[in-house]
């Protein structure tokens, strides 16, 4: 039996994700449920797509991933399903998609879009304002009670698609931008480990502050140090040790970064 | 096996949420729990009658809901079971079943409840301040597990109900209040879709603000834009398109709403 | 099979959490895990300590707890797993098992310490930065699969404990501090039920408040008084009935309280 994943902007006090957890065990009782985040900020696709392609490649393969953060919900846009590699997603057609798919084309894993266009499997009723009850928890439970995803809605070739920052690389060095603040105000950039690796004699510029080359880890150095180092999923980040770097730099979601090579 | 779920006001950082789920799989293990809630405003047993109403019905028959809004702990208000169609409910005599159990008379379902009068159900030593943890979650717990709710304690008549504030219709249209503000600042009314249906030419009125016309989504209308539509469980809702009604209007529960039939 | 708990301070937003769960699953499907708290306060191993000892005595034997509330990760601290009685814990050594351990050692347990030393258990790469993901959930995945913990590393005998305060005793009475704030604003004091129990005549002092006397639950005072009572573990806590004592007293963890015999 599969795994499902829940991510939305939902909340975690009205209970809507309890209400898809129903729709989904009425169908596949007993199967596992993993909440990984329902504090998406509302309507942010990119921030969805963002947590999703840190999260979903620690799951077995045949998990299914349920992303609703769909401020086109009741509108023409289209619920997909999509098949990358061994795992699957289930999420409206609105780019929340774009990390992991665009990570799974340069993996040459196998990718495959399905227009979720067949109502036997959704709830009887759809309302027009919460597809993630009435058509994604559904397909998520017949997905993980073993039906196929062919027989749920037409292939398709055309997702959308967000159009993320990419650093640029000039002779100076690189230049890129805070993508996320974490949980402990830790500046995460879409600077990679494979653009910059170990190299020597670095300085890392943002928000006025100069950080003289990369660490290993926070306990490095003392507490309140300003830090740049690698994040568990390889982005260049830039943190306070044991303090909060959102807050010491006043820094926020699209901030620019520099590497510099020589300083 | 049963499905349990939990609503409470314990917040999520203290960890009581997880001692009932201890307590509940010491008696029956593997058996699925889902968090509805545990952010219910401290005390406010209303707002808990919501959110079980809001999610109760999408769960499979033989669901057990445990809710622990309970500012009564430790004293004589009686601890419940309450059979309501095919789901099983454990909560504090207090109101909290009010909107559910009158849902369940409408449809003319079965009906039932006991006082939990039966400690050996309990947990054996029982505080006066946690009973999520030394009745409720061990009632549940047997349930789950196939003990007949009849042995648990004797059949009682009179439950206690809130009294819920009802829209009252004139000849100018309804005139109801806001019951609820979600995680995106919409605001939920008591008038229903049942009351309303499509009527053409309504007028809806709520701080200050006046909105011509029901919509059917939120795609509908520009970004920022106040909307009135009905919500997924059919009460009629005002919302700002990608934004927060809440904040828009300044709105809080209690707020007066009215739809007027020829503004 | 064993159920697993997870204590950390990584937030409910960026998904850690879920990517600590997509581990376990991956090692040992279906294993149920409840999450007990992600907001300890950021690398607050006291804090972690004192929600670990309020929760894991409520989980059936065999459980296993882990907790990463880890400002060390990336450094020398070594990584543990411990035995206590028939529970188990998975944690950094940094003191978070203080109060668990403690108590262990007051009633006679066992008690058994390893130093996860072998690198067979956890993820093939190990980041600097993420030691829940890449050693800890691992571990706790294949202990719930019933790999011995003994294989898993050396046994040692130091394991670092925090030191934490304790109440005094002098011929006056009690003199302890303020150990923690629940969400409901009740503050927890290191002064236990086994010091003080129903001693007369009491007079408790917290804040510039004084209080006479014990309660024995909140509900035997009217909305709005302070009281002093014993919590759900047995410690004296100060409260205002439906409301908040920090609020109202404007306290703070580490605020000294008094309990005087003779007034």
């Amino acid at each position: 039996m599969s795994l499902v994943t829940l991510i939305t902007d939902f909340g975690i006090k009205e209970g809507n994700v309890g209400v898809m957890k129903g729709v989904i065990w009425e169908i596949v009782p007993h199967v596992q449920i993993a909440d990984i985040s329902h504090l998406v900020s509302p309507q942010n696709i990119a921030e969805a797509a963002l947590i999703l392609a840190r999260t979903a490649p620690y799951f077995p393969g045949g998990t299914i991933h349920v992303v609703v953060v769909d401020p086109g919900v009741g509108t023409q846009r289209r619920p997909l399903a999509v098949i990358l590699g061994t795992q699957r997603f289930v999420l409206p057609d609105n780019g929340s998609i774009t990390m992991v798919l665009e990570r799974a084309e340069r993996e040459g894993l196998p990718v495959l879009f399905f227009h979720l266009d067949q109502p036997k499997f959704w709830r009887k009723e759809i309302s027009h304002v919460f597809h993630g009850r009435d058509i994604f928890a559904p397909v998520a439970g017949h997905l993980a009670s073993g039906q196929p995803i062919e027989a749920m809605g037409q292939r398709i070739e055309d997702p959308i698609r967000l159009s993320l920052p990419q650093p640029r690389l000039d002779e100076d060095g690189w230049r890129g931008e805070v993508i996320h603040i974490d949980h402990f105000g830790n500046l995460s950039t879409n600077i990679l480990f494979e653009h910059l690796g170990w190299k020597p004699g670095v300085t890392i510029l943002l928000g006025g502050a100069s950080i003289s080359g990369l660490a290993h880890t926070f306990g490095e150095k003392p507490p309140g140090s300003l830090v740049a180092l690698y994040g568990s999923n390889g982005n260049l980040i830039v943190c306070v040790v044991n303090g909060s770097a959102a807050v010491q730099l006043g820094a926020q979601v699209g901030d620019p970064v520099e590497v510099r090579f020589n300083p």
